[in-house]
């Protein structure tokens, strides 16, 4: 079952939650089935970009050819890839490989294929992206995760300002079991020049960290940048 | 028994490693049995500030006294914390709480708390350090803590220079099972302007992602930053 594909990058770092760090290729899908506010991969669903539909192999013909032998982790972005039930075949093929796997969405659609991911992050959009929170889908989706034999989950929430805390502090409130990270929101998408973006996004980390130390609802908690955006900037595809 | 502490502080951010981002206080021990070449704590060992002997249960009033009740979490740092058996009452003590627990040390010396303890990141100090790693102890300390019923552990090596990262491909190759962070190291130690220290470490960050990308015997690792050291810079207690 063929899969939409915008990009095929890598081997770079992972720049944000669970697994930030890690070198990983990254394989970024077409289609979301949100319009956030600030969605920094608008060009995944807006029109913008036009998206291949490539089978399981082709994809990984395309990560060995662009990451030859220099990686052995696969991270699955978009958009949303939930709503691609082929991932499941690319993920088996993988797994036949013996890399490592992650998949990041937003916990509005379940696939069965997410059982087998080594690292999920769930990313409920708070309401500064304009999107409502369906909590029954939501709950399902976490308890689906959490009764897997193997693999890791955790949420993940991006905070604009104010409002978007309290959220964050419902969501963990209501999966209290679940590693929580808070990610500050790159609110600024259209600065060019990555030094300047950098002393902005850090100023406001600092917001969010001096705000969250504050908080005695928010104690079980892990505050991160965006790692990337802080060398490459707004740039695609690195 | 009594622990000589140097600082305890927070809560705030972990900025490092395999807990990077946690919301956690911090006691920081004095003593170390090494003395490496850009030790950024040498404040715990070279004389310059005096540590206090304190009994498990002051250092835990102390810890209630300045985070009251923000925290869940509790990073034990130094020097080398590994050097004092009191800490295992500590250890005790906040397990009873329900505190989550961090150490890191250089996997030089054991000691049975360690069991106790969530997440312990070893760190093996590579040549820029001047330090000789002793590998038959390093094998002792990882092979007790991969054996433990729970908790994880991770390795980190902070890397300088190419001979560092010569160094950290041998820790990745001996212990391949182990979770392996590569940090950059700070050079610099006496810049005073957080901002320009930022720069300097992130352009340093780029350097190691770039090299590690091209590197197929460095694909299962993670690469971070010291997070702390980009938002404040050189100041200590924070
Ligand atoms: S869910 Fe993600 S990809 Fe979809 S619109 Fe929101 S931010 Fe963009
Ligand atoms: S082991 Fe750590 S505390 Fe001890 S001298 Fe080296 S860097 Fe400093």
């Amino acid at each position: 079952m063929k899969i939409p594909v915008l990009e095929v990058f890598g081997p770079t770092v992972q720049g944000e939650g669970m697994v930030a760090g890690q070198k990983t290729m990254f394989v970024r899908t077409g289609g979301c089935d949100y319009s956030c506010a600030w969605c920094d991969s608008a060009f995944t669903w807006d029109g913008s970009q036009k998206a291949d539909a490539l089978t399981p192999e082709t994809i990984v013909a395309k990560l060995q050819e662009i990451g030859g032998d220099r990686f052995n982790h696969v991270t699955i972005s978009g958009g949303n890839p939930a709503l691609h039930k082929g991932i499941g075949e690319l993920v088996q093929l993988l797994k036949a490989q013996d890399i490592g796997t992650a998949v990041e969405t937003q916990g509005s659609f379940w696939q069965e294929w997410l059982r087998e991911i080594d690292d999920v992050t769930i990313s409920p959009k708070p309401p500064s992206s304009k999107m409502v929170t369906d909590w029954e889908k939501l709950d399902y989706f976490c308890e689906q995760l959490q009764s897997r034999p193997s693999g890791s989950q955790s949420l993940k929430v991006v905070i604009f300002n104010e409002g978007d805390l309290a959220y964050a502090k419902k969501v963990h409130a209501r999966y209290p079991n679940m590693t929580f990270y808070l990610q500050v929101g790159n609110d600024d998408l259209e600065e060019g020049t990555p030094t300047r973006l950098r002393d902005h996004l850090l100023e406001r980390y600092e917001w969010l960290v001096d705000t969250v130390m504050e908080d005695k609802e928010l104690n079980n908690v892990r505050v991160l940048p965006q790692i990337h955006t802080l060398i490459w900037g707004n740039k695609q595809g690195v």
